[in-house]
């Protein structure tokens, strides 16, 4: 059985010798898959992948095409949070039958689409990611997961309902109208390229707003800067602090992050399956 | 009549040679105001002026001291998070009847004083602006307030109640147990060091926090990263956006800024006084 996979770009455009490669690695090893870039991932308006209407359109226009099965996100960057509500508001029915996948800035979609039960958002590498070293692995990973095939997700689910979101994702998201309810969530994050004291700061932020949530598990926190003095503390120490002083559960580490290994996690209610 | 002063760091710690000039400075044309700087100022542990402990029982004898009339902020950086919910339930009378200021970072204690109606909040220079190209003179404006001498605020202040921040610094606390009530507010707001799609991103949070706000006033954004493509739009442009699609009024600029001109606004109601 054929499985349509439409890739779109809500933040930053995708190289088109990136999609290339990630097409010949689907039509070499998954010919059951059928994947069809947007045309609008290529486009470019200054930061964008095109101006807010054009990805907004394209990405309504293969969420509400019946034809497709999963939406993957091409990149992230910045600018999903510009069209998410539009978007979860113009998804008609044929979107709710829909994986919607990818992570960091369109972690914004996943977070909208999961508040308004639509769809299957699952946290999990983007197309973009066949540039990493290891990337090619990234993209079978996430085409085993979308044509259903056994695939490893991420080792700690249980039972528990659990999301997974950048850091500054979740941070942004917190208490505007696209953040869905984390109540007895286990909640993972993971981030890249901010300083320490930043992860600190966001961890305050994001602690005061999931109180209730059954826990913190914490991804990798990759390529910190440098700073003009040592923080003090590692990443796990601030996670730590952050959870006990508004007592949310820390529950160990996560798989996720920005990398090659950056495991998938379905968001709501998983068992480990493989 | 004599204005004692304190300077306390809730975040990262200030250089000895830019208290002295401070002090230089406050000796030679302020004798009616007396300095003090508490020796927190000058602790390191990791990035901070001493650890949470220090920092807070710093702010918290100097807040509750009735021989202090102002606490002065010698530094922001980062930190004050790890302390405002804890300060502030430690204030007792006699830090009602004080002037609290400084902005960045120390944005939050101002926030967190504001929201429990705890003495006077003001955004103004630290101390260890000083160093700045004209620091002198964001010094002396400082002083001459505290002092109560005639001092120029920010122009644009009227009969409308403010508060000025730094953007990162209320997009973390919005939302969280330190955040005032902003409604009917001026908000004004500035950045420094932060790409103008993270002054978009934040924005988006900022905003989705503030409705019911009069509305927002952009202070200057500086030392903008220069990012692997252009933005596509100005910082003014950005908040033209969010302030139109969250429906606040967008008020123009502010006179606010990580700079020596960097204009002394105190929260609630004012009259431009001179």
């Amino acid at each position: 059985m054929t499985t349509r996979i439409a890739i779109v770009c809500p933040g930053k455009p995708l190289r088109q010798e990136r999609a290339d490669k990630v097409l010949a690695l689907a039509v070499a090893e998954f010919p059951q898959a059928e994947l069809a870039f947007h045309p609008q991932c290529f486009l470019e308006s200054g930061h964008f992948a095109g101006d807010d209407e054009t990805r907004l359109a394209a990405l309504l226009e293969t969420a509400n095409d019946p034809d497709v099965d999963a939406v993957w996100f091409g990149m992230g960057g910045y600018g999903a949070c510009r069209i998410a509500g539009d978007a979860v508001a113009g998804m008609r029915e044929a979107a709710r039958s829909k994986t919607y996948l990818g992570y960091s800035d369109a972690g914004t979609i996943l977070g909208a689409l999961y508040r308004e039960g639509i769809g299957k958002p699952v946290h999990g590498p983007l197309a973009g990611d066949i540039k990493r070293e290891g990337g090619d692995d990234a993209v079978r990973r996430v085409l085993r997961y979308l044509s259903g095939k056994p695939v490893e997700l991420e080792a700690g689910l249980d039972d528990r309902p659990t999301a997974a979101f950048n850091l500054m994702t979740l941070a942004m998201l917190a208490g505007t109208d696209l953040m869905p309810d984390l109540t007895d969530h286990v909640v993972m994050v993971e981030e890249v390229a901010e300083h320490l004291y930043a992860v600190d700061r966001l961890f305050f932020h994001i602690t005061q707003h999931l109180k209730g949530a059954a826990g913190i598990r914490l991804g990798r926190v990759s390529a910190v800067p440098e700073n003009d003095r040592p923080f003090g503390s590692t990443a796990e120490d601030i996670a730590r602090y952050w959870c006990e002083k508004s007592a949310i559960r820390y529950l160990g580490r996560a798989d996720i992050g920005h990398d090659s290994q950056n495991a998938i996690v379905p968001f709501g209610t998983n068992r480990k399956t493989t």
